[in-house]
């Protein structure tokens, strides 16, 4: 019952449901093996009926051998129905069902049986397996190399736009299935933009940049955030550099599964409003990643679940200073009930180069 | 009344709502001018209402002068609520709209109030503004010269995952915001999966291959496919490609606008039905594009309602024969009354590349 479908199988007990809908297409992979971008899973207590289009009919039947794969080209409630035992209670996920889907099912099953959950399956996703963490592990020594090769490229003259095309070449080069997000390559002022775009500003000497970056190798997510300074560091970004590299050190060091998402946010929070910088800490501290490089759970002030056993998130605090520049440090970590593992090889020293 | 909110007011009155909740991001970048990645747009007779969260304020606001910005990192409904008039009437988008989001409005709005529709803005993002047409040539003309550049890179031994890295940097290089899809490279059998993604398999002598691909520029994508043949084609090949491009031919032909998206579809898929391939094209013939890549409308066959002025469709026939190979020739075009204008650049006949 340590297998995805066992534990959607457990839940279902849980819920009282008979059969669950899968739409969200991370948790359609977790637990069917299908890599396609369309598709929906019924999983029930002895089936599991997969739907997609024709265009992956091959592709499903490879991916998925342990599941009843359906092919059509029309409605996938509909063929759902039609191949489905005849249900009581189906339970859904209000996250990833768009209301012209619910409308859709409740056409074509009894709208009293539709049981509808906000990310009910979402701490079961976020329980990592042993081979999941590898592979997140794997995605990260990826882009740690990647950060490595890239520190010769990072220069005075060279656009952040081609910072951004060399980190997506390098990922890609060395086997990436591809990015898990577009690299934010953010220079001197840009940097107060915490997802600011990469543009045609050139890195110039004296001035810090803020790179974050990840991929998807083998399905799992690495997600990482440096922020180096081309030539010496003022000593105002060497100080505040150090107060969030301390705050995000803190957090590192009482992150462990069986504590609060909010307390854990909330002692980088704190750190960083003694040290006068809480105004420039404009986002959540992490959140879990895996099949997706955002999912549950977030760790933010709202964050009031406990985190769990074998989750792997991100801790990454921030500031940004409008005008002037921006300072984030992430790493990420997997969870147990003693502390954390750090995934991230890359050191995160302050890190002058060259100018 | 020709920009994007005098049209959303437009379609307003045509509804009977006061006012209309925008949730999908290509719909909000085309109204409001945001490119982040988080937000929901409230537009009403006389204002328009933005809410984004604290990492896209300084970008919101750069980006959105004509708004009403507002800055929550709580509930987006709830700062709605709290910025916008009492209003009637609501109109959301129900393919958009995820059933979480929906059931939160419903807390901070009158339930009675909130108008469900699926796609009621489609038809007027769909036709396209002379500079938005602009852009999407742009976008394609920055792929086509990527094609030609990429044609000497096509040779036997590297593998699939490397031409698409390649595909990647040369438009990133190029400029490119991002790609609008991960680059499909389909040597061989790997043809026959119209989604396959690219993998380690090397390209081959006497082999062809499908290579799809498009990217962002300025906001607007590109999209297009060529199949390639290394080495000389065999007959078999060479026959069958010649009825794909004509079935593409055949359809550019007829398109325009204030013809059935359906019938359009039809006149290609007979011509393949006719030809002995009908069993072997898959998929539709094409999908509308522009701030999104795969937008409304979707040219398939149960596609029934009529293709508007200045819209741009892809038209792209395949045929995919497991075990074997498989073809596909996409262009974009633009639809007038009269016809269309074909705005890929690149030639479609038959390539056999040196092997």
């Amino acid at each position: 019952m340590n297998d995805p479908v066992g534990r959607i199988r457990r839940r279902l007990g849980e819920l009282g449901a008979d059969a669950a809908l899968l739409t969200n297409l991370a948790h359609i992979r977790w637990s069917t093996g299908f890599t396609g971008s369309n598709g929906v899973a019924l999983v029930d207590g002895t089936r599991v009926v997969f739907v997609t289009d024709p265009r992956y009919a091959e592709q499903a039947r490879l991916e998925c051998p342990d599941n009843e794969v359906v092919v059509t080209s029309g409605s996938f409630p509909e063929a759902l129905r039609a191949n489905s035992s005849p249900y009581g209670r189906i339970v859904l996920d209000a996250l990833s069902l768009t209301v012209a889907q619910y409308r859709e099912l409740a056409r074509q099953f009894h709208e009293s049986d539709l049981l509808i959950e906000a990310g009910w399956l979402d701490v079961e996703v976020a329980r990592k397996q042993r081979s999941e963490i590898g592979r997140i592990a794997a995605a990260q020594a990826l882009t740690d190399d990647v950060f490595t090769r890239l520190l010769e490229y990072l220069r005075p003259g060279v656009t952040e736009r081609q910072v951004a095309a060399e980190i997506v070449y390098l990922h890609l080069q060395a086997g990436a299935d591809r990015m898990s997000f577009e690299p934010i390559v953010a220079s001197g002022p840009n940097g107060a933009f915490p997802h600011g775009r990469p543009g045609s500003r050139v890195l110039r000497d004296c001035e810090p940049v803020v790179i974050d970056m990840g991929c998807y190798l083998d399905g799992y997510a690495s997600d990482m955030t440096r922020t180096v300074h081309i030539g010496p560091a003022t000593n105002e970004f060497a100080e505040t550099y150090k107060v969030v590299l301390e705050a995000q050190q803190l957090a590192i060091g009482i992150a462990r599964s069986g504590l609060r998402a909010d307390e854990l946010d909330g002692v980088a929070r704190a750190f960083l409003v003694d040290a006068g910088l809480g105004d420039y800490f404009v986002h959540s501290l992490g959140h879990g990643l895996g099949l997706d490089v955002h999912e549950w759970p977030r760790i933010g002030r709202n964050s009031e679940y406990v985190l769990p056993d074998s989750c792997v998130v991100t801790i990454e605090p921030g500031v940004y200073l409008p005008g002037k520049w921006g300072i984030r440090i992430e790493d990420i970590v997997v969870l147990s009930p003693e502390g954390c593992r750090n995934l991230t090889g890359s050191s995160s020293a302050l890190l002058e180069l060259d100018g």
